[in-house]
Formats: C-alpha cells, structure tokens, sequence
C-alpha cells in the first residue's frame, strides 16, 4: 500500500456499521458515537522513548480493531476513504 | 473470548446494580454517579514505562472489581454489552 | 477485608465528624469544606515509577489519617460506606 | 507533635501578621492577599522522584518560614490551628 | 535550499488541493479542513530527548507528505509560499 | 543577608523605573507591563532534577538581571520591598 | 554585548519588515500576524535535560532566524528595542 504512516500512528479502512464480524461482535445501535470497527491497513515503525528506544505498534495489518470515533484523521487514497489516527486510539483487537 | 484489549486497557462486564457479592459489598444507592462493579473479561499486556519495561496490569480475568462509573466505553460482543476501560480506572478488587 | 485497592489507592473508613481523636486533633468548625479524619483499612500495593521500581504506601491499615474532603470516591461494603482515594490526597498520620 | 505529614507537605504554624521578626522582617500592609509568615511544625519524610530516590525537604522543625497565602490546607490541633501544604509552597527560610 | 529549520521542525511546499499523486491519492472533497499534501524541502536536525540523545527526522527532503491542515506556520522564499510545522503534525509519508 | 529562598528561587530588590544601568539599558516606556531591573540579592540551593542531581541556579548575589513584571511575590524585609521568583522567571543577566 | 540570556533564552534584534534578506526571503504580506525576521545577538548557555546535561543551542550569535510573532518579550538596550525569547519559538536560520 502506498502510504506509510509516522511514529506510532495507523491507517485503517473502516467497515461499514452494518457489517459483522466473524466472532459476532456488533457495534451497539442506541447512540451515534461509539466505538467503531475497522481493518489496520498500514502501521508506523513505532513510537520513540525518553530513553531513545522504539517501541513496535501492538497492531499489525490485517488486524480487525476496534477504536473511538472521535478518533483519527480521514483521507482518501486510490479514491477510497481511511483513517490516521494514533495507536493509543484504538481500544483492542477482535480476534 | 475474542477481544484483546491494547496496552493497560481492560474489557468488563458490568454487574447489574441489583446484584450483591458474596462478601455483601453493595452499591450505595442514595446517588446517581457512583462506582459500579463488574467482572473482568480480558486484559491487555500492560503499560509500557518510559525506559522501555513493559507492567503488567494488577488485575487479571475473573477478577471481580468496582470501577468509576464515568469511565470506559460500551461496546457489543456477541450481543452483550461491555465496557473497555484504562486499569487506573479501575478503583479496587473485590477478593 | 474483602477489597484490594489498585496501585497508590487506599480505601477508609471516615470517622464521624464530632468524633475526637485521643491526641485531641478536632477539625475546626467554622467551614463547611474542610480536611476530615478517617482510620486506613485496605492500601494498594504501592505505585510503580517510570523506571519500573514500586514505591510501597507511607500509610498502613489502621492509620489515623486526615484527608481532603474532595478527594475520593464513596463506596458502601457490608453496609458501611468507606471512600477510595489515592495516597497523595491523604494530607498526614495523625500518631 | 502528633501529626506527621505525608511526602513533601509540611505543617505550619501561623505567626500573627503584627508579629514582628528578630531579623525585622515585616509582611507589606497594603494588600489583603500576601505572602504570610509562619513556623514549622512538623515535616514529611521527602519526595520520591521517579528514579525512585527520596529527597528530604530543605526546611526543617522550627525554622521560620514566608509562605503563599493561597497555600495550604487548615487544620486545628489541640484547639489550636495549623497550615498543611506543600513545601513547594514555602518561598523561603527567614535566618 | 537557503532555511535550515530548527529541532523537528519541517519545511513544507504545499501541493495546489487539485494536483494528484502518482499512486492515486486525492484529498477529500466534501469537507474544509482535511489533511493537506506537500513535499518536504527542508528538515531540522532533530529532537532531543531527556537523556541528551538526539533523534533525526523520519522524513527526509522529497517526501510527499500528508500534514493536518492546523499545522504549520506559512512563510514566504524567494516569492513562494511554504509551511513550517513539527514533524509530529505530519500524518504519514506517501510512498 | 537574612532570607534563604527554597530551590530555584530567587530573591530581588527591584529598581527604580527611572533608574539606567551603566551600560545604557533602559527600559521601553511605552506600555505598562514590561520586564524590569532588578539586583540579586539572595538565591536558592538549586533545582533538583528527577535523577537527584541538584543544579545550582545560573544568577548569583550581586548580579543585575531583567525578569518579567509577572513574576514574583513581593514581600518587605527590613522595611524595604523585594520580589521572590522562580529563577525561570528571569530573562536575562545585564552585564 | 552586555546582556546574557538564561538558559535556553536568546536575545534578537528584529529586522524591519520591508527589509529583505540576501537570499531573497520576504515575509507574507496579507495576513498581520505572521512570523517575522531578526538577528541572533546573545545566546543563553543552553537547556538543561532531567538528566543533569545541559545542550547547547542551535543558533548562535549572528544567525538571520524566523519567529512567531507572538514569541518573545520586548526590551530596551541602549536605545534599540530586542526580543528575549525562547530558542524553541525560533522556527528557522535562513542561510
């Protein structure tokens, strides 16, 4: 993929609200900010400590997550929409 | 169970507020905003310090704990509702 | 005691307010927002630093302490209330 | 004295702002809210850096002190009131 | 390049809104404030940390970049526009 | 001299606005909040960093500095009006 | 020059904004608070790190640098008006 995020920040494709996943996990349906689902579709090289050292992302590409909607910064690439936004962001991995 | 918090993050199944622990601790009920109880369902691999050393968190799956009822987000797993919060807003476990 | 306070937390049992203490500490009684008196009945394990290393609590179960009345939270165990508060709102032993 | 503080915080008494030090130092009587002049009575054990390491506080029992006015919490002590705050409060020791 | 910015500071020639990348890449269109794109023409040296150490840039000059549009300072050189804005404020590098 | 200020603080006897140095510095008059001059006249044992290690502060009794009007508390010794600041709250050393 | 900068304070003469530099920068002329141009005459000794290190800085005396306009407080030195700022409201040396 052509975009290669800084730091310790991730690019993610968002699924549709209606999609599901695998393991059955859905997003609730009661109010309109809340958590949302997307796939990690490219990962910074890391985020540097006061000690100097780099620390890897805990996510990897392919990985389906779940992070906050007020999370992230849209943009497009190759006419379809994604998501940057710091790890930090992001609540957990659906396994 | 399919879900794998980041960081010190922490999955909980909220307790309904009727519910008593077997050592009796009960929810105070003369107000609205107060600590609420639920069991702990996943947990993340721990913070990371910032001279690299990864801390693992104090409270493990099964553990049942209060936690301040301003924190975490709601999300659906299979249907039912829980809440992913950061361990410091954890206050205490009930042992 | 059934609860084990998380990291710096410490969980006590307030003492009544026209409750005196042997070494005669009173608190004044011109103000409505003042430090209050509470005995220590539970301490976390210490808080960890940024280098890893836990510092254990200054207080221990059992301590007279006096504490700021905007600090901590209410819980209610066994029918009696207590507060969770972290150690740094404790203001000092009384001995 | 029966009271000892946690940390960094220091007890102190207050002097009468018509109290006069040896050295002649006088509080400015043109504003109501002035650095103040007080005694110290009682000090805690230090503060902990995040190395770990506990630094001791520079003033001491019985030295005399220019404090903030804003700083500190009130106390009473065998009838008699007091000043809880942090060191870092204290502008300076008067010799 | 006659400007040699300081620290993590980044010099940025920003791309006109309706210019298009190689890989395809175009900025939304439905919005106002989005991630902007610009090419890198110069870089501070780098950010030091707390233990002295130095950490150069991950982006280099000629990278297309995408930054947020609330970043940056506009200056003016030899009759162009640039941007000067911490590399943190850049999102990822497009590849 | 008979005050020691705490840490980093700084003790000052302010100059008369009208007064000059002898290098000719004066100050601007035509705003009313402006740094001023001022002499030395006590300063603190240094700041101590997080790894223990105590910095001794970069003015010294005698010398004439600038500082923003901001700064300080003023207090009276002797009869006279001086001002305790941060050392952080000097701008310069006029030499 | 009789002035010394404390830390990582630098000391800078401003250039009139219809002044150009050689390498033909010019400030941006539609907006009112926009960075401006000056030249480095006095530099701190540098800022120290919690670890004890003090690091230089990067400009030194006699360097032609970019500032935010809102960096700085204004002083008088014989007669001339400077700017006593930060080195990190420093955006660029033009070379």
């Amino acid at each position: 993929m052509g975009i290669k995020p800084l730091g310790d920040k991730v690019v993610i494709k968002a699924l549709a609200s209606e999609e599901k996943t695998k393991s059955g996990i859905v997003l609730p349906d009661t109010a309109q900010e809340k958590p949302l689902q997307g796939e990690v579709v490219a990962v910074g090289s890391g985020k540097v400590l006061e000690n100097g050292q780099k620390v890897p992302l805990e996510v990897a590409v392919g990985d389906r997550v779940i992070y906050s909607k007020y999370g992230g910064t849209e943009i497009k690439l190759d006419g379809e929409e994604y998501l940057i936004m710091n790890e930090r962001e992001i609540l957990a991995i659906i396994q």
